[in-house]
């Protein structure tokens, strides 16, 4: 058995709708999708993430004594009856997990993970996954974009210091890796996630040298194959004519943070050429995202990778996903919210992918598959509690999206179709909801 | 002492300098300054927030037996010698640090924070200051915005779903709760700050039982006193209707989460108002943020309280700050950097306020008070690597910040001035990096 922990990991009110279900005797199996409600608009596909973080924390979800007492002290659950907290202390998560592998290209409305559990453990798990799985599908997906406008060349993430945090610096790490990126320089991811790490030196190393070249010379010492030489610090142009005079070929990288990095990558490829230096590379970092690589690349830049990091590690142009986790059935009984901005679909669902590429079709889970042709992306990963151990490794992850990508056509708009069962059963319902459930004086 | 951990938790370009720095006996003490290149435009001030995490960061930074094997795995570490490692076995963070309290009101160019030590301690320690202080000083200064336009009525942090991860949502709520927030829905940031956590229910609750009114009743005989009905999950005026005649006066509050908030609040309110039931709160929530709660608040909304979730916890008009932590002097030498868009001030300095808060100076550190209507930002919170004990509580922080706010002056730019003194110093040391440090063919 694992530590139990975790269980104030959560928002207060699924502990507060916890004690009403449990109070109220309320048990029944229920189903949650989690879905994103629509992408932003800078964005036309994701690329799923944050799955591995998400059954981890299924997998030894709990309470402690000490969160349960935590739970009585608080006035809201003065009315509480103590069988409740008893119940909390057994708390494990028992139930059934469907989810797109991580690293499968995914589209609004389409649910990226399926739980049918009890309906009070069902729903303490929401705010963990919407969190992690949100916010990781967000990094991989922007990431996957910074990629693909590196055209083959290595995008390292190096956002961490700009992260929201550190643990969302590690994780954005991880997403990001699987979005394509080559390594990150969070040592930490590094660990944790066997990421490659990525970096050499800082302004401040080539400041805390009397002048310029005595910092390079110490650093070739000690990095003589791997250093990547930050040549901004004062003269850019200087300290590579100077470098080359030193160093000559003795000189792996060098990397340009400031400036204009156009005519700037090419004066200083000149200069590297003219002195033999071709196998010496050109990094690039400093405020950059898909728009700005696609720029240099467009206008020639000899820049052999990019360092991304701010926009990288927070998807600064579209920083929030909207990651949604509704309750589609409970009971065995279909279930859809009205509310005008915000209606959905009732029922388990299944997500299936045309093998060409030519469009989704998502249907009830008890249909039939709709044609040979068609493969399900909704795989079982927990069975009463426990991982069925087929989630794919970070590398198979990555390795998934770089496909998924190649496949994804270059249409603006990929096709997502709902099946005309779930079409009909949504309209049944919403009758019925409105003449039944809703609210009558 | 300690246990030793989160050496790993940096960026390994720092690592790679310290080693650098190490086999070439770079040992003197140097100043960091951490501060915001710029604000962003949606923004003109910070408040302080993540100190107390950074500061139990420097208390208990160093490496495992496990950390050193991670690192002399690394094909970069390959040629550096032995000693380093046994160095990083031994390490720990042995510095000064000034700051700012958390809670205090901080502009562009500011040093929120000042660290003195060896080099290798001051380097090793930046990425997890960056990314700590500058997150929870964005979201912050974020929080003040929100509660300012909420007019006194209570905002609450509603956003752990949507931030960075989960971790990220738990520094948000207490970052938000410095900023002026009245509490948060993470339960775990309630337990491990002390922040008041609030939430009632979702629409999946309401969706759970066969009609909206049978959910309100099971939630009402829990939560008597604390509940807040969500009402909008069918039709909102059906549900307050139906709420009046079945319960009166016993709700405690509704939610509204979807639709026109402005006209439907006030629909809401002459309902209740019908029905005797003026003490029922409204509370309301759905994509809100500082320019929407002052729309509805201009509009007469008769609205009692706000939940804030995605656009509060990852600052989403701004959610990036540029905060940068750099190198102002080594070995007593003042030093700056000229790359031409980041140039920076040398040596350690100092921020006065003016008393009035007519403005604010910086003056090197060793610069006296420009007069007794200053007072110094900068406080000792670490000397030789142990806190001095004198940082606030996250109360104090809070009451801070809001005492701060009450003072700022209205006009569009707080005034921040370098002194003549500064000045001079940079300017010197332009001519004689130019001259001295920067490379020569």
């Amino acid at each position: 058995m694992h530590n139990r922990a975790w269980g104030l990991w959560t928002d207060l009110y699924e502990l507060t709708m916890a004690a009403a279900y449990f109070v109220n005797g309320v048990r029944e199996e229920a189903t949650f999708e989690l879905f994103v409600r629509a992408l932003p608009p800078q964005r036309r596909f994701l690329i799923t993430a944050g799955l591995q973080q998400g059954l981890e924390f299924l997998g030894q979800v709990g309470f402690t004594g000490d969160d349960v007492a935590f739970l009585r002290r608080q006035q809201v659950f003065k009315h509480v009856s103590p069988e409740f907290f008893e119940y909390l202390l057994g708390f494990r998560f028992t139930g059934e997990v469907r989810a797109m592998p991580e690293g499968t290209l995914a589209f609004a409305d389409e649910p990226l993970i399926r739980v049918t559990a009890p309906i009070i453990e069902a729903q303490i798990v929401e705010t963990f996954l919407l969190s992690t799985i949100g916010f990781q599908t967000m990094i991989a997906s922007k990431a996957a974009r910074v990629v693909a406008a590196a055209q083959g060349r290595d995008v390292v993430e190096f956002g961490t210091r700009r992260a929201h945090g550190f643990e969302a610096g590690i994780h954005a790490a991880r997403a990001a890796y699987i979005g394509g990126c080559s390594g990150t320089s969070n040592v930490e991811a590094g660990r944790r996630f066997g990421i490659p790490i990525f970096g050499t030196l800082a302004h401040s190393f080539v400041m805390a040298f009397d002048n310029e070249m005595d910092a390079f010379r110490a650093f070739l010492r000690v990095f003589p194959d791997t250093a990547t030489l930050l040549v901004d610090t004062y003269n850019t142009l200087d300290a590579v004519e100077s470098l080359a005079h030193r160093f000559g070929r003795g000189v792996p990288a060098v990397r340009l943070d400031s400036g204009e990095l156009e005519p700037l990558s090419k004066q200083v490829r000149r200069v590297l050429d003219a002195h033999g230096m071709s196998e010496t590379r050109i990094f690039v970092s400093g405020d950059l995202n898909e728009h700005r690589i696609t720029e240099l690349l467009a206008a020639g830049a000899p820049i052999d990778g990019f360092g991304v990091g701010t926009e990288l590690a927070t998807s600064a142009d579209a920083p929030t996903l909207g990651v949604v986790y509704k309750l589609v059935s409970i009971g065995g009984h279909g279930r859809i919210k009205l509310s005008e901005d915000k209606a959905t679909y009732p029922h388990a669902k299944q997500v299936w992918r045309h093998v060409a590429y030519d469009g989704d079709l998502v249907t009830r889970a008890d249909e039939t598959a709709p044609g040979d042709d068609y493969q399900p992306l909704l795989e079982q990963v927990m069975t009463h509690g426990e991982p069925t151990g087929i989630t794919p490794s970070l590398e198979a992850a990555r390795r998934r999206a770089a496909e998924e990508l190649r496949r994804l056509p270059a249409a603006a708009q990929y096709p997502v179709k709902f099946s005309r069962q779930l079409e009909r059963d949504r309209m049944e319902l919403a009758r019925e909801t409105h003449k039944q459930r809703a609210a009558v004086g």
